[in-house]
């Protein structure tokens, strides 16, 4: 069973006071190239999973989705999402990710916002997918990038004494696996996968990979925002596009 | 032009001495991941840029390639691979990658082994190499993977003095472009590119992804080559396989 430390107080106090959360998608700098990776939700058929506050399902709305299913394994994240819409298009579900049963053949768009890097068993996940997907859906997804997971203590940002020179250190990006990090709360679980997992993942589940995007802040950005220019030195979000392409079995 | 260290005497010297020019393609830890990713030679054209000492056009004939074309900057290079076969099946020619005219529609395989991080212009190569490829055919290549060229300095792997732990620096992952490393002689110049540029190269030029890997030491080769665990660290190499799907302008 997945860890949900959401529904712990101390950290969804924290949580919601996130940009991302009090200001939606438009407080998630990255969320600008992940809308690009979209097709037309016009009538689709929308899945998102991890969906939380449901800032994306009621923005595929918006759009013009015919339905969306909005998934996350916290009550409170849902109590919230829930709280914000009256629309009966939206049905949102309390299930753990790690052992979702979805219907065949059922979705256009499969969307996932920051929320693979915490499940142990992704394969299935992404089989699973692949297979709701109809033929020539989509899946856009991000995750931590697998540089930024990669760290097998945190705080990895060392400062060279001399010419002050920033760097991030990387110790073990080839051993996959449980990462614990401390972030509103002490020992979030996260998963470190290498890039090639990620991708390899998708093309074996029958997907074309179509967008990959490492995020990395414009200019203005970093004038409005001097605090990422850690961006620069290694990327914290992998963006990622793919068309299902052929069916497994 | 691109710059050409194989043939200053002092590179050239330590350079045939590498266990992947003495021994050829299985003097390669990663070959045989790269053989992996390449489809039937049989009666195929072939392309084999940066071809070196000419191990790998040699291969692709012993598979049964109708005829291979071999192109390299260097004259010793050729000069070696010219003393090392008589088969005229093989054609080796001295010609720059920054600025290389291919046929439309000619080769079924184009190859290249740990090259196009020397080039400045991989953008344009890339078109000419998707323009030259048969519908269907394949692009099977290496290079220095994108955490390796990363560090604007060189030597960066750190030891912490307290727990003797490794670790890669990583101090500029979003800036690309030129790397100068000190390798045999002084002022070897390379191109840092992001993960990102090399997918996005390969989709906006017609390419569907097949083949993905981050190269990485098993255990039994570990046992035999203790050195190599710095790739657990952080991988050296990045191995690409794709396929021609759709033709640009």
């Amino acid at each position: 069973m997945s860890q949900n430390v959401y529904d712990q107080s101390e950290f969804f106090e924290n949580y919601m006071k996130l940009d991302r959360q009090t200001k939606g998608l438009d407080g998630a700098p990255e969320w600008p190239r992940l809308r690009e990776m979209l097709p037309d939700l016009q009538g689709a058929q929308v899945l998102d999973l991890g969906c939380g506050f449901g800032w994306f399902s009621r923005f595929a709305r918006s759009e013009g989705a015919a339905r969306v299913r909005g998934i996350d394994i916290s009550a409170k994240m849902l109590g919230k999402a829930h709280s914000m819409t009256s629309d009966d298009g939206i049905e949102y579900e309390k299930a753990d990710l790690e052992d979702l049963t979805l219907p065949d053949n059922e979705y256009d768009v499969v969307f996932s916002s920051l929320t693979f890097h915490y499940l142990t068993n992704l394969a299935s996940l992404v089989a699973g997918i692949s297979k709701s997907l109809k033929h020539g859906g989509r899946l856009v997804f991000s995750v931590e990038h697998p540089l930024f997971t990669a760290p097998t203590t945190p705080n990895l940002v060392m400062v060279d004494e001399d010419t002050g020179r920033k760097a991030w250190q990387v110790d073990a990006y080839q051993r996959e696996g449980l990462r614990t990090r401390n972030w509103f709360v002490e020992g979030v679980r996260k998963q470190h996968r290498t890039m090639s997992t990620y991708i390899n993942l998708l093309l074996r589940c029958g997907f074309r990979l179509t967008d990959f995007v490492e995020w990395c802040p414009s200019q203005e950005e970093l004038q409005s925002n001097p605090t990422w220019d850690i961006e620069l030195i290694r990327p914290t979000f992998l963006l990622v596009g793919a068309v299902k392409d052929w069916s497994i079995g």
